[in-house]
Order: structure tokens, then sequence, then C-alpha cells
């Protein structure tokens, strides 16, 4: 019962099998080898982008930074959602990557609206030289609190950019639950919608630890390449990320592990329903939710083996009743047993 | 017959194993997996340094531009040798990690000596404010051409840096073929020759892609962490790279494939002293020669299907007999059946 | 009629005859010059501090990012107000000096209050090595709205910052005008507030171009040195900066111009309260007045000569009605002649 | 009898009036004000350069720093000679401001030759993304040790920057010095002769504290004014720079100061040339000489009231024979009667 994050599952095994099947005598380093070439040529065909920029790195907060600083100035702003992972989790990454940057929070809600983000770009740069300057857009797709923009919706977000001629990044750590939650094409959640540059998330949907960084636009492939070498992200066996990467994409794997994620938090919030005292806060679109219980019901939950995060409030105090907020996030492992062992519990 | 580099290689299968073995149900993550809690007191063991910081990043450009930022100011300078490879092969990644230190070369040569490294630090830091401010000194072991300093001379180096009050970090890419060449303890390479912090490299020497930062006073530990985490180098699913340490530390593997290396290494050696025209540039102490042989023998060398990088001249030319310099590095798998076959070309 | 910023106004006689007193012979540069062992010794005086470091720089931002960084590391956050002149106008500069630190913003008010500081502090931090640190929290006073910090005001957010162990920077660009304003000693205002490093401002009350940066932990005084000079900070022909200063604290003056200017918006603010359709926004303690009134009025005033900013709404437009707030400074030269033809257009 | 700096001696009454002048009421600031449109048409016109960014700072390691940002890349190097004031002499100064760029040492004199210039760029760049990337070439005119490049020579440094697609920069503190020893116009100094970028320098020359940056390609004009901004280095009351800049510049001001010193240390020079055991070291091209004397010589100046810096050797020391180099600068006020009355204590 283990809902604590989905990057705390395991490899899924074909990609662990992917892994293995490189480990064959020599290769080129540094991106030089044959797996990196089929993987960004399945990478350019998903995104229906033949010249995009594609690169992998290992982490989600590399991807993110890497991209960002590449689409930043230095004394522009990046706007975001409050509870982005780049303002909240990333212990100022962004900031370094692009040379002191700011972030400016759009709202105070989960999601960028377009109405917010436009009155958050009026407000900022009225100053000339002494403000920081109008940078770009990032919006994270599934946000952190489980919920994901419609096309529309993304759109309308991109629209805002292009009209003060402002770039569009997507922190896609959660990408492929997004994808099938919308049930729309890489392309169509992307560049059509007006993105510029993406992170395609491997390691929170079955790999152990890869990420595309997929930009649009091939003139800023050559500047990433030196980000990516310069902030120590350039993997000598860089094999071993590709071979990751190839088994994730291979047969459409990356879908089928975002289904199943996508499918135990359905069931969770299905049963969950049925459950006292249980409120979902936001709309279930993903593989994640955040409830409000009962003190003693999250004690109770807990004790009996549950592992997930406590957002909101302490599981340790007096009043059994005061409402305290749980996080649960589905792995691509979880699986319809465990869920039910839960829910079986949650309702005794 | 495969020199170009030692990563290139393959991942030995008790790494890989390892790996595979970790890949098992849930584990919480960024460095609280169970396999991180046994590394960090194997290499604690190992170095006998009970209360020493011990953390893992992905890459060798990683461990050293974060090491060496924490020991770091911006506005110092970093001594080290001409051919470091902070200096030539980081894409300036030491400079953004510290913020803006400046990189001062000792000597003309390969290795540093202490006279060399006293006459630099005497040279600057001369002007007060004005100047950039004395900082660490870095020393590869093994160096960029294959040297391994003695104790005496890490001793002698140590002691400058201390005379000075500064700090004295080791670029321990191939820490394990210079120990096993020097035959010493890790204690005695590292803190007993008044190193302060080490990387101890994974990649080149049978790994996936893990090395360690092993950092000898503890009071440096959390922003080490903090420093890592800003640069994206801290890994979610750390139980991975965890896990390739483990395997890699078992029965002492990590030196028997250093030992291996540098065996063949020896026997390359060995074999190209009875080549005429072949002349060896450095003493081969680990796993990396470095000669000088005419364009011609070069030519067949490649053509046969040697695999190597020619440093100095270029393969295409006019002149045959115009000597070129070849770098030569064997990695573990290599094995003494391709050293041979190479060989017998050699002499052909 | 000149009411658009302090920093307008010329330099103050007493100031540019100790510039032209100065400006005699040869002199060390650097720092090192006989005005500056005065300005030492005197500001040192000033707040009672003998041991404080004591340093000259040009501008308001190069003070406060300066201090700001020597105070702060580039993983933390600094807290500060929403309209705090380090976040929005200053163009990343605290960013920059600090290596890539990120500001939070405490309320949505001009001004802090403990309470919102201490629930936003709790706020941070709360996510151990992944979110940013907590860092210093900046005090402007006088805000950027014209309000003044009472010492209990200030003593309060300095004890929130002293509970979690951070420290308190004033960004005193406007020192003088708040210090006549409480009528309280230097040293109430700061040290013996809870303030760990101050910018006591001379360029928008009198001088040229001359901020003084007091820090009263002398352990910070090098490091504030090589960060200056590394910021391109320090002056050559330093006793020029020194001078200014030197002739800005002889008998007061920095006293007597800010009690002139303040004043000046007193009699600004008393006559404007007859005035039928204004609105006084803030209460008016110091130099500044921000109100609100019908375009109209603010077109009528603007085309007789009046200068000052519009800092909400537009001049132009339909709507003559329509409240637009403007914001008016007084410098230290303006005078009640200059206020009261004002006051006579303004009833008119 | 001061040689210590260029840097000083008093403001020329000139700058001090023009300064004086402009403290007459009230002036936008920030570069807004009258006298920086007139300083700005002069300069274009002296350079030839209609289109021309042009800016002021006020120290020479600002216009440096900030000129060679906009022209860099972080993960760029910069060429330029081992005694360079970027690298010699302002704590690692380009290095922040560049976001960790690089500096490259060319050859081991004082000027920088076209042919160890192409040697140097060549052994550069040639590791694809692992290397720093080439960056600008940076020739500090005149030289540190007080040599002026032939307008041939410059043309030939610039030409091998061309080659490899390289900006220009050349640091211009002592640009008026040079100038007058080449007998030739700013145009032919700078861009004629393939300078993309130039500090003028004002501060060494005459004035208080003053350099402009002028930019040949006004594309660049904007990122330069949000780094000058970002950097802390727009001053409010700019008028009072430009006023420097504006008395400097009349009636060509700043070519008499420039003439009048190097007249001085040609005179210097002469005088020196009847003095036994002198001997000059450099060329005297500008304003500046070095020369050895013994040990006794020095001390036997010194005590007579010579203020001079001792570059190489200790004025303290036993053997009163040993040769100790001596660096003069003379500034635009020292006058002959102040060189006659040392080359008589020299000689006696």
């Amino acid at each position: 019962m283990f809902f604590a994050s989905d990057n705390s599952g395991p490899v899924h095994p074909q990609v662990m099998a992917a892994v293995q099947a490189a480990n064959e005598g020599y290769a080129l380093g540094y991106g030089a080898d044959a797996q990196m070439t089929e993987v960004r040529a399945t990478l350019r065909d998903l995104f229906e982008a033949p010249e995009a920029a594609v690169y992998l790195v290992a982490t989600g907060t590399a991807a993110n930074s890497l991209a960002l600083a590449t689409l930043c100035q230095p004394w522009q702003t990046v706007f975001c959602a409050p509870h982005a992972h780049i303002h909240e989790d990333e212990c100022n990454a962004p900031e370094f990557y692009s040379g002191g940057a700011k972030l400016t929070l759009v709202g105070s809600e989960d999601r960028m609206t377009a109405d917010a983000l436009r009155a958050t770009i009026l407000a900022e740069g009225t100053r000339g030289v002494h403000g920081p300057q109008r940078g770009p857009v990032s919006i994270t797709q599934v946000t952190e609190r489980g919920q994901v923009y419609s096309l529309d919706e993304l759109q309308a977000l991109t629209a805002v950019a292009k009209e003060f001629g402002l770039p569009a990044f997507m922190d896609g750590a959660r990408f492929a639950n997004a994808l099938v939650a919308l049930d729309c094409s890489p392309a169509e959640m992307t560049w059509k919608s007006g993105i510029d540059a993406v992170s395609f998330g491997g390691t929170k949907n079955g790999c152990m630890g890869v990420e595309a960084v997929v930009i649009f636009d091939p003139a800023k492939a050559w500047e990433f390449e030196l980000r990516r070498k310069r902030g120590a992200h350039l993997f000598s066996k860089h094999r071993y990320l590709s071979a990751q990467m190839q088994g994730y994409l291979r047969d459409g794997l990356w879908l089928d592990t975002a289904r199943a994620a996508n499918a135990a938090a359905e069931r969770l919030e299905a049963g969950l329903a049925g459950v006292a005292g249980v409120k979902l806060l936001f709309p279930r679109q993903a593989n994640m939710l955040f409830i409000d219980a009962p003190r003693a019901w999250h004690q109770r939950m807990q004790a009996a083996g549950a592992v997930y995060y406590i957002t909101r409030g302490e599981l340790e105090g007096d009043d059994p009743d005061e409402l305290l907020t749980g996080r649960f996030v589905c792995d691509w492992s979880i699986g319809a047993a465990r869920v039910d062992q839960f829910l079986a519990l949650a309702q005794g």
C-alpha cells in the first residue's frame, strides 16, 4: 500500500531488459551510442517533429532547469503556478541554471488560468530596465495537485505567452499520465498547442532515471548541449540512459504504464467516494489524489501500513476529528489488488 | 581492440546484478534507500573515516564540480595541472558550480610538483582584494596522461596546500587504478596524505554511471547535499545509483577490475616495447599509455580495427613518417586476448 | 514642482564642497584615502558600533545586493515585502549577486507584519533538501509606499527572524527620512532592534551617488570587500565617494536634509487634505505620498507643470472621473514655496 | 613625486566644473539626463559611429566585465594576455559577470602576438562539447606594462579573431594615452581595426570615476543596459557621471591630459637614461615605465619621498645591489617640475 510517490516504485522489466541488452561490448560515449540514434528517431516520430532537438538527462530537475535556462535570460522572470515543482521542489535549481532569473507566481491556485497569466505578465515588465524582464511561461502537466490542463486550456495559456512574445515550456515529469488522460497525441499536447520545449518524463513512469528534453526549435540544440555538459549532466556511458528510454518507448510501454497508474488512481477514487468522512480535494484526472480525512482515519491507515504523505496538518495531534490532507500517488506497478487492500481498510 | 576510453566498456555483471536485485518493490527516494545505508558504511570503512560525508552522483564532472564548489569561494582560484579534466574537459562546469571561480594552471607538465605548486600559489594572491584569492588545490589521480602520484608526492603537494591554509581535493575518476598501482589503502592515498575530499570513481571501472564523493570533514555535508540538489544531481530513484556502488564494492570487485585494466595496459606496454618506431611518452603506471609512432603505423592499426584517439597530429596527412601521438586506455573488460591481437598487428 | 523622485534633485552644496575639497593632490585609492578613515569613524560613532564593518558603494542596488549576498547562500530565499525595491526594481540584481537565491514575498501589503512573516517562513523550508532554504529577512525602511516601521514593529520582525536563526537586513535607501520620522538613534533603528546589516543611503538625500553599508558583525568584512571588488563596485578614486559621505555626515546635514524632505511632504499632505476629490492612500510618515484623484485633476496638474508618476491607471483616458494613483516624493531641496505653488494649483 | 598610479591623481578642474554645472535643479535619472544626450552624440562623433551604443559606468572593472559578458557566453573562454587587468586585477569579476566563463592566457609576454593568439585559439576548442568554447579576444590598450599595440598589430590580432568568428574587445582604461601615442583617430584604433566594443577610460585620465562603453553593434545595446542595471551599475543621479564625461570630452581635454601624462613619462624616461644602474624594461610608449635598479637606489628614492610600486623583489633586504623592478605611472597632473625633482634625486 505504497502511495507516497511514483518515483518510489520499481523499474519496469522491459526497461530493465533494455538496459541489460545494451550491456554488450564497447560503445561510443556521450550520446553517440546506437541506442540514442533510435531513441531520437522514435521521439521525433512520436512528436511528429522531424527536426526537433532531443536530449536525455537523468533527473527531472535537470530536464526542467536546462530547458528553462535555454529559453530564458538571467534578467528575466519565469511565470509559473505557485505549487510548480520548479518553484517549490528544486532548491533554486532554475535560478542556478538560468544564472539568476526569477520565478513569478501566477494566481494562487494549483492551475494557471489564461486570465491570471495575462494579468501577471501585464503587472510584470512595466518598469523598463528596472524590473525583471518577462520570460518563459512554464506549465506543469500533470500539475502538482494531480490536475491535467485540457488542450483548450493549454492553448489559451500559450496564446497569452505568444501575445507577449514569450516561449512556453512544459514540465512533463508526468507527461504520459496527462497524455492518456487527455487521449491526445504528443504533438497535440505540445507544439500543436503552442509549447516550445518539453521535458518528457520517464523516471516516474517505469524508468530508472531518464527524462527526454524535446526542443522544437533545432536552433537551440547546440546551446542545450553545452548547458547540459557544463551542468555535468552529459553521461559518458550514455547508452544506459538511451536504453532505458528505448525500453520505455518500445511497443507503447510508456502509455501502458501511465494507463495502469491512472487506472489505479481512478479505482482508489471510486472506492474512497464511498468512505464516510473522506473528501476528494481536486478532480482526479491522472494518477494522484488529494483527500481530506479526519486525523483518526489517517492514523488508522498508516498504522495499518499505508504509506503516503500528509501535506496539510500533522499526523500526531490531539483532535481525532481534525481534517488532514493526504496525498496519494499511484505508480505503474501498484495494481488493483493493493488498491483494494487499502480500500478494504479504509472502509473498515 | 577498443582503447578509446575506459568509459566505453560494458558494466561488470556483478554491478548489473546488483542493480537488478535492487529492482524490487518500493523504496524511499533521494538517498534514503537501504542500499545507500550499506554503501555509506562500506565506504566509511574502506576509507577508515567513520564520520565522513559520503554521497553519490552519476557523473565524474558532477562529483568534481560539486566537491570543488564546496571547498571553494567564487572569488578564489583552484590550482590544478594544465591537463586537468576540470580545466580541459568539463566545459566550464567548475566555474559554473563555484559561481565563477578561476582555475590557475600549475607548471606546464602533466603532473604538478610541490615546487611548481608553491611558486604558483606565491605568485597568485599577492594583490590583496584585487586579485583572485587562493583556493583549493586539485590533484588528478590517475593524471590525464596516465601517471600516478606516489604517496610522497601527494603529501608534498598537500603540505604546500596546508602551508597556505588551502584545502586539497582529489579527482579520483580513476581512483582504483591509482590505488592498485600504489598498493596502498584508500585512507593512505587520501586523508592520511592530506586530502580533504575525493571523488571515488565507479563509472570508468565497471559501473554504469556512479561516483562517490567522500568529504572527510562532516561539517561540509549539508552544504554538499544542497549543492547536489540545486545542481539537479540528486536522484529520486536513488537506489539504482546505490546498487551500482554496492555491486562495485562487494568482494573487492572494484580492485579486481582496476587490476585487470592496469594489467592489460602493462601487457600492451610490454608488447609495444618491442615494436620498432613506437615510443612510450610517459611511464605507464595505471591503465593508460601515450605513444609516438609514425603516421603510417597509426593508419595501419586503425584500418585494422584498432580504436583509439590521436591526441597530437592528424591521422590523415602526406608524410607517412611524421610522428603522431596515440592514447590507449584499457578498461576492465579488454582482456589479454584483445591486447595480444593488437600487438600481433602492431608488430606485423 | 518636481515630485517624481528624490533621486532627481541636486546635490547639497555642502556635499559638493566636500568633493571639491578632496580634489587636492594625490591620494591612495580603493578606500585607503584619509576621508574614508574619517567616514568610517563617524559612522561607527553614529551607530554606536565601534567594530562594525563600514563600506561605501555608489548605488543603492549595489548596497542591497552586496549586503544581502553576504548574508545569504545561493540555495536560500530572502523574505521581503511584495513591493520591495530588491524584488521590483533591481532587475534581478539580488539573484545575480547571491548566485541564484530566491525572493519570497511576505503577505500582500506594503509592510510586512510579524505574523505574516512567521507564517511565510513556516510555509517555506518544510521540504528538507528539496525546497529553497530559509534565508535573510529584508526590511525596507522607509517602505516603497512611504511608510515607516516603528521600533516595535522592527523588533517584532527581527524577533521572528531570530526565532528561525535568520539574519535581518535593512534596506535604508531612505534611512534618514525614517530616522527623523521615528526620532530615534541609528543604533536603535538597527542593531538595537535586531538588524544585522544596513544600507545607509546618501544618494536620495543630498549626495551624488554614495551609500554606506554597515555590517555589525565584523567577521563578514573581508567577504564583503571581496564581493564588492568582484562586483566592480570598488572605486579606484575612492576619495570622491568618501568625500560625499563626509560632507553628508558633517554637522548633521543628513538629518537636516531628511527633515526638510519630510516637512515638505507633511506640508503637501496637509494642503491636499483640503482638496476635494483627493484621497491619501497610506499614512504619510516620511517624504512620500500616494493619493487617489480623478483623472481630470491629474491631467490639470501635470499640464500645469507638476512632475510625478502615475502608479495606477493611465493619465490618458476617456473617463475624467476615474481615480488614478499618483506618487509624490519630496526631496531635500523642494522647499515650501514650490509645495505651496503646487497646492495653490491643486485647489484651483 | 607620486608615481604609484594614474588613479591617484586629482580630477581635472574642467571636469570638476562640469560636475558643478550639472548641479542645478531636477533632472531625470538613469541616463535620461540632458548631459548624457550630449555625451552620447559626442562619443558617436568621435568614434565616427553614429549608431553605436554608448553607456557610462563608474569603474573600469564594470566597463570591462559588462562589455565582455555581453560578447561572451558562460561556456566560452576569453583570450587575453597573462598580465591583463581582467585576469590579474579584477577578483574574478569577468567570471562573475559572464556567468562562469574562463580566461585563457595567450603566450607568456605582456603583449599578445597574432601568432600566439592563433596558436592558443587552435589549441582551445578542439574537444567539441567537452572543452570550453572559444570566446572573445580581449586586448588591453595601453597594456599593463605600458606598451601600445600599433594599428598593424591590432589589425593582426582582430584578423585572427575574425578568422574564428570571435568578437574583439578593447580594454581602454588608458585609451587616450594609447591614442595620442599612436596619433590616430578613435575609429582607427577601434572598429576600423576590427574592435567590436571598447571601454573608453576617463577615471585614470582626469575624471572622478567614469568610463564609457562603446559597442559598435547597436543590436547589443539593450542587453548591455539590462546587464548594467542587474550589475547595480546604473546610476540614479546619472547626470553626475555624464557631466564628468562631458567635461572630459570638451575641447579635447581628454587628449590634452593624456599628452601631459605621456610627456611626463617621456621626460622621466629621458632623464633616467642617464642614471647609472637604472635600466628600462619595456619600450616606454605611453605614461608608464618599468625599470630595474639596485635596491639601494630604490631605498634612497623612496626615503626621499618618491611613491611608486616595487613590482618584483622586496624593498627591504640585505643585498643593496639586488635589482628590483619599479613601476612608474605618470598622471595628467604630475608636471615637469615634479619629474625633474625626482630626476635630480635619481642622479644624486
